[in-house]
């Protein structure tokens, strides 16, 4: 079992509730939020209706949620200034620039600019998150991407902070353009992506479903390929929503988090209809209702199934020297 | 009003409860808890010894508090190691030497060697705290004093952490040697202190009571001190323990806290006669009644009368492009 620092465990105590379980909430989404407000008004949605429609959704998230991810431009500091995060939650800062460079086909990430870890710890959060786009097949991509995790790896050693990073594949075109011929490759694709990446010293895989429900049906196979994924990460790892249906998502929490999974970091399968509702008022309502039943029972499946983070990394010795060589 | 950056807003936040209150317990003690703990045995006291009494009272009192004070050397790395400190209870870190040099009638503070203001942001502290023998009367020493206070200062704005700073008095010998000497010159020396200290961008006073209960019994006037305490301090304030007796102690909570006091940071006056208690067993018992009894006494009295600690100090402005210039 990997060892942790003082720094990183007290990081992922506070990231987790009170039973190890990673129960949170993803809002660090820019460019398709953007869009998402947007849609069918054909409207520019301004800086101060992202930053309103954040604040709404960690106000009335935050309390209910182990942690929630905020991204620096729209939400993190405007959180903490606003005070709606409230001191028993953590918070997760996104690192990357919102969308990718090179082609669609070889996707790059990139840090945004005068962005750091350093600044991420220096601001109080709890940990930084990576979106990584991620084909372990691209040798040259992949390689480069490695770097970026490498790099960020020995980043927050420095400060330390716990690393989440959230690899994610994408399709290559042509074999792969329909949904269905993607969904055969997408489950070796995610459990070689969780070798690879946990290879490196990060401390929370945040990992897509390693199938996808609409085509495959088989149940065994769902739980056979969740915990090929289990086998696969070295640290404790969460299932990211990825703008699936409620209904969907809930699913894939339920397999994942029985076959050794520590919880979840939903984004749009809980809030994504909220985009849609015009009025604040009413999205308040919305929110506080149908999203807060939705995280109020993910949860609840998580703190049943889920297996503790500490189960996968324990505390590094401390003995009243150790603070001396920290 | 003062305006404060984000990561020490987000400090104090995790510092204080729901209420903006900082009812906290200090545990920190090295050197007199030594001498507590062998008192009458002459035995020598282990680091182990040491460690587990700190380890008892934070698993027991840290849940109950809003945040705990712990040393580097026998306290905050155990109880993050433990698992005994609670997500939502803040962690203060001490940063200078148990005890002082040069003489008793002229003492200078000294850092701990080998530790420093950037370690403890690292291990994912809320807040520094320096005690500070302090007499604003003595122009040489308090100087030099001073001088320490703004190079933390400075150190703590670079990591953006909280520091809480706690000057204590001393008698200066002959003319002040006796109990009641010392007591007619204490309220000057306490609010000419908090002046002085809190000139400097430190971001909670932790004050002694202004005055010493056994020879001021005019109850006016004691409100009358604590109110100039409040106006000479430009931070929010909290009020120390200091070995009294529970009993004095809770009067010069409930005095200070309807005066403008931000709340407690209590030490001895809390947890003292269980360093009399032999048995593990039998001291953790007096923790579970008596001592939360007192802390429970102490957080409903301040939940009543104590100033926010937002009243004194406001959030930086943040808009979309402050992580850029952060």
């Amino acid at each position: 079992m990997r060892t942790i620092s003082i720094g990183k465990l007290r990081g992922l105590q506070q990231l987790a509730n009170g039973h190890g379980i990673l129960t949170m909430c993803a809002l660090d989404h820019r460019g398709s939020l953007k869009r998402m407000l947007a849609d069918g008004t054909g409207k520019e949605i301004g800086n101060q209706e992202m930053v309103d429609f954040k604040l709404d959704l960690s106000q009335i998230l935050a309390p209910r949620a182990s942690a929630i991810l905020l991204d620096p431009v729209y939400g993190a500091g405007q959180a903490i200034a606003a005070g709606v995060l409230p001191k028993i939650t953590g918070l997760l800062v996104s690192i990357e620039k919102s969308g990718y460079s090179g082609s669609s086909g070889s996707r790059i990430t990139e840090l945004l600019p005068n962005w750091n870890v350093r600044k991420i710890k220096k601001m109080g959060a709890t940990a930084v998150k990576l979106l990584l786009y991620y084909r372990p097949d691209l040798d040259d991509v992949s390689e480069k991407q490695l770097e970026l995790v490498g790099k960020l790896a020995l980043d927050c050693e420095n400060e330390d902070i716990p690393l989440v990073v959230e690899p994610v594949s994408y399709s290559l075109g042509s074999r792969e353009d329909r949904p269905q011929d993607f969904a055969c490759v997408k489950p070796q694709l995610v459990i070689r992506t969780a070798e690879q990446i946990t290879a490196f010293p990060i401390d929370v895989l945040k990992a897509e479903f390693p199938a996808d429900l609409k085509y495959e049906t088989d149940e065994n196979r769902l739980f056979d390929l969740c915990r090929q994924l289990n086998v696969a990460s070295q640290v404790p790892w969460v299932i990211l929503s990825a703008g699936v249906n409620f209904d969907m998502f809930y699913r894939e929490v339920e397999i994942a988090c029985r076959s050794g999974a520590s919880g979840f970091l939903a984004g749009r399968a809980l809030w994504q209809e909220a985009t849609d509702i015009r009025s604040r008022h009413d999205r308040k309502i919305f929110l506080e209702t149908t999203v807060l039943e939705r995280l109020d029972s993910l949860t609840e499946l998580a703190n049943k199934y889920a297996t503790p983070w500490y189960k996968k990394l324990s505390p590094s010795k401390v003995d009243e020297t150790w603070y001396q060589h920290y």
